[in-house]
């Protein structure tokens, strides 16, 4: 390990979520998220099966991070196959539909895909070594656009944060979820790096704690002064004076501005109206969902109640219980003060606004 | 076991917190709370040490079972030393200063140890032997009157409830906590008594999850349907139309109505307010502070980190991280619809009508 220079500001993110490694071949170097926070270590993978794994055991999550990891995960599958281009043309295609079964729902994954297969088609007629090369050339381009997007909501976010501002935030929308330096967190991050002293108030996020697992340890380890609390705590920090300002992350935006996030979000955004603090979302143009106006039309994942009668080990409830465990929850639009975008801030979000902002 | 009777009327609370079993000399038999929800086995106390021990390590909790507990606790210290005058008035106080050292912030262990004093003081010239019996029918008039009290706020909280009601409550007010039926569960419990089909929502209660442990626990055990939830979901289940009610216990209410209960209190106050669903605070007059007047005013202790961050066994935060965990949070009397008193009912709290209701 290099000796740190102790002059230097800390600088953010000093982890890297993935990456691919060497030219061709190469490799896919992904932090294992399951051992997280206790360990930080690297999977490298090398064949189709450990991408696959990697996916579908959570040591790589976050949906724009999937999708990075499946494109990277197509040339892992494809790079050794250039004897001849039915061989590549079969590598591929058993790749593709290998990966697109890792995690059935992330939009991302097939979205990443379908990238890679529109791309796959455009190179017809090259010889299989020159098709590679350009397949990887578009993984990393897949990575380096979802890179600038994060750096993109940082420097617009950033402008909303002052400086000894100490923020909330919800479940995990950081540097682990995404090719770059996140949603959320690239506001603070950005803030950070423009010199400004920004604490955060890490919600632990019941029931899988992606909060007290992930988001504190990314903070911890970007020298960002970071508080773990627990979910029903919010509106008592938030009485106490404690909060300047929530950012959280999106799985899909209305139209309208309607946002569906990790369950617990609505309950914060209704805290954060009551005691007068400004609500943020930051999400790329990708997360929006022109289709749908309303967020009550979102269809909510319900998930298992092991989650909530035995999270972490032993069992904390009575056998045989009731639970409901809903894995998302709607935050309208009207509890939402700006949605950060990779192009700019939707303040007062309504669907003439959302609408005007990216011209759809 | 008894076979149980299908058709009869499930009855609820079909446990014993604690009791006296035997006259003299008889013991304390307490339902051991550290096992709970997983095995129900109850505690046989002997000696003092075994009440003293059951009360440190929580095998029972809640303030008035505490009091209650430490009462019979004086006499499995003194029943056998009837010798002579010396040898019971040397037992008594050595007992009552052991017991006194359980849980050293508890207030009603200290009301219940000093009303054992006065008792103690007033038979002074009776025979030892006479002197123990008095002493235990006090603390079972101690008991008994612990279970009026919950039978009363029960019968006044059940006529604010209607068939088919769904009431969200927090950490654990019910029988596990007093010596009868509780005092915000004993509204539930009443109101099935009464015919009524109520079924409840159970806050799991971070950090320490005694509503996933102890009120799932005994609300099944008492065949009333309940839902174990986690406590960011609060408000969308409001939001979803799913409650009705909510009631919640106290630790402390101040002159004005200001009400000290348990971390996340507060959040799920705001979130009823918000969604226009009456909040109930449940406790006995004992539970009234009339000295002080502003919740803001009560000191709030804060707790051990390690409550969040290994909670559940296994540790979900990156070492050394910051936590904030303060035991209770402060509900201003605003947020309150009503307080259910065993003396009747408390409609929008105010100190005038606090000090009215009491004749304080």
């Amino acid at each position: 390990m290099a000796t740190s220079d102790s002059k230097a500001a800390p600088e953010p993110q000093p982890f890297e979520t993935l990456r691919w490694r060497g030219e061709l071949p190469g490799e896919l170097i992904l932090l294992d998220q399951t051992l997280l926070p206790g360990e930080e270590t690297y999977l490298v993978c090398r064949t189709v099966s450990d991408v696959f794994g990697a996916i579908r055991r959570l040591s790589v999550r976050g949906a724009p991070a999937i999708g990075i990891a499946a494109a990277f995960g197509v040339i892992v599958g494809i790079q050794e196959a250039t004897r001849s281009e039915e061989d590549l043309t079969r590598a591929f295609q058993e790749t593709v539909d290998r990966l697109a079964e890792s995690r059935p729902t992330a939009v991302n994954l097939f979205w990443a895909l379908d990238r890679m297969k529109a791309r796959f088609a455009e190179l017809s007629g090259k010889p299989p070594v020159e098709k590679v090369q350009r397949l990887l050339d578009e993984a990393r381009q897949i990575h380096e656009e979802d890179r600038q997007q994060c750096e993109a909501i940082g420097r617009h976010g950033a402008e909303l944060l002052s400086d000894g501002h100490r923020v909330l935030t919800h479940c995990n929308a950081g540097a682990l979820a995404t090719g770059g330096l996140g949603t959320a967190l690239a506001v603070v991050y950005s803030a950070v790096r423009d010199g400004k002293k920004v604490s955060v108030y890490a919600n632990e996020t019941r029931p899988l704690l992606q909060g007290a697992r992930l988001t504190a340890w990314e903070l911890q380890r970007s020298h960002v002064p970071v508080t773990v609390i627990c979910d029903g705590m919010v509106g008592t920090v938030m009485r106490q004076g404690r909060i300047d300002a929530v950012v959280v992350g999106a799985d899909r935006i209305t139209a309208r501005g309607d946002v569906a996030n990790k369950i617990g979000t609505y309950t914060v955004s209704v805290l954060a109206k009551t005691h007068g603090v400004p609500f943020y979302v930051a999400a790329p143009e990708s997360t929006f969902d022109f289709a749908t106006l309303h967020g009550d039309d979102v269809t909510i994942e319900e998930r298992a109640a092991e989650e909530i009668t035995q999270g972490f080990g032993p069992r904390t409830t009575p056998d045989d219980i009731d639970t409901y465990n809903p894995a998302f929850d709607i935050t309208p639009a009207e509890n939402i003060t700006a949605i950060i975008t990779d192009r700019g801030v939707i303040r007062g979000p309504t669907e003439e606004k959302v609408r005007v902002h990216f011209g759809r």
